[in-house]
């Protein structure tokens, strides 16, 4: 047993995506949330300043005693999970390796696509991942650098999501995969576009899902458990007014904490 | 006569509109350029941060010996100007109130709308500026915060620019008004939509043009004109793979220097 925290970084509020996942499968334990909003994105930035900024957010993190960390966000984990590993004393998980081993385990023709932020693209992180799995599988991979803003901005069901969803797949790729990742931790709030624009026969992966599940694994492997009352904090280095609306619609009006602005 | 460069900045690449327009009518000025690519947006950010930031750009051109500091970028301009001017020992001119003097100076009717970021929007800071020079001026504002990640993404040309123009215009406040300023220095590069979408009566001021007017103005007024060859640096916090092909777009392929990542 041990009752520290869990915790749980992003570049930005996507990584919430990952939390709400983690209290549905294990509802005892408390965990840190922290969103650099105050310099997302990070999925257009390089792989220098993507690292330099994911180890300020783990060492801020590590001096709050968690007792593991989750790298809720596709772009850290696939630019810079090494680095990170490297610097910390408790154990980390990404959200790639996750993702990858459920798409392995669900796809039948062996095409597996990935839709992601252009960092996480041009990392190769996924293909890497998969073909470690499971060296046959063929991986076609889609930046799309307009999912994120158009998904803080609210704009779910707004016409420009579809406009989006269809200029990124617009080529059609995904026609050939049976299985397609949500290579971004914010993607799963259009996730309903997304599976209409590509048929219903293409199996949609959220990385969320598989991560939480696999941080139940090692906890209780590694005897990491909580056994008390769950404790929310939500913490991001940059708070505008709009912030708390945008969290509110990924959590579905249930958001489990107050937001409070920190300082790295 | 002053040969030191006169130092331009903004939260990332959108100043360099500011730039183009600087270098018609000042062939012989010399200018360094800063944009924060690391952290770029800052339209979407909270004051305190935008301040922070914009006084990290500020202290870094003074190191360079610039005669003069442009603020190349609305955002920072509505926001902070003020704790610029306090800090630099050369004069400083931002592009809010060159934009407000010659809305006010267009204006028929005396309604004057502002599509800006929502920081720009929240800041309040053209409603004062125009009230200022004419307390009767109507201000109608809009803050439109996809333009920018449409316009950094390229996609110009595509439909998608189009309907972000029309969602933000579809109040249809800018009925009212004779003169429309396109308060943020990507937003010109979409001008053609935007006047498309409000039809050719409503006139649109692009901030860049007067304020480099003003500059010439004021650099002359203070003997501060450069007699020698013009020498141009680019200095980007970031410099991700796509980000020359995108400031070639800003150039139409005329980009005066090569861009240097640089550390603040």
């Amino acid at each position: 047993m041990n009752n520290n925290p869990i915790g749980v970084f992003d570049s930005g509020i996507g990584g919430l995506t990952v939390v709400k996942e983690i209290i549905k499968v294990l509802p005892n334990e408390s965990i840190i949330y922290l969103g650099d909003t105050e310099r997302v994105p990070y999925g257009t930035k390089d792989r220098e300043t993507i690292t330099k900024f994911a180890l300020e957010l783990t060492r801020f993190l590590l001096k709050k005693s968690v007792k593991f960390l989750v790298v809720a966000c596709n772009t850290i984990s696939a630019t810079c999970l090494e680095e990170i590993e490297k610097i910390s004393p408790v154990p980390v998980l990404g959200v790639i390796k996750p993702a990858a081993v459920l798409a392995a385990a669900l796809t039948k023709n062996n095409k597996v696509g990935v839709l992601a932020t252009r960092a996480t693209v041009s990392s190769g992180a996924y293909t890497r991942e998969l073909r470690k799995i499971k060296s046959s599988i063929e991986v076609f991979t889609q930046a799309c650098p307009l999912f994120v803003p158009i998904i803080e901005e609210g704009l779910l069901d707004h016409p420009i999501a579809k406009i989006a969803v269809d200029e990124y797949l617009k080529h059609g790729f995904e026609g050939d995969c049976d299985t397609l990742i949500l290579g971004c931790t914010h993607y799963p709030l259009i996730e309903d576009i997304i599976q209409k624009t590509v048929g219903s026969k293409i199996k949609l992966i959220d990385s969320a899902k598989p991560t939480a599940r696999e941080l139940k694994r090692l906890l209780t492997e590694k005897k990491l458990l909580d056994d008390g009352k769950a404790e929310y904090e939500i913490l991001l280095t940059d708070t505008p007014p709009i912030m708390q609306k945008t969290i509110d619609m990924f959590f579905e009006n249930k958001t489990p904490a107050k937001l409070k602005k920190v300082y790295l």
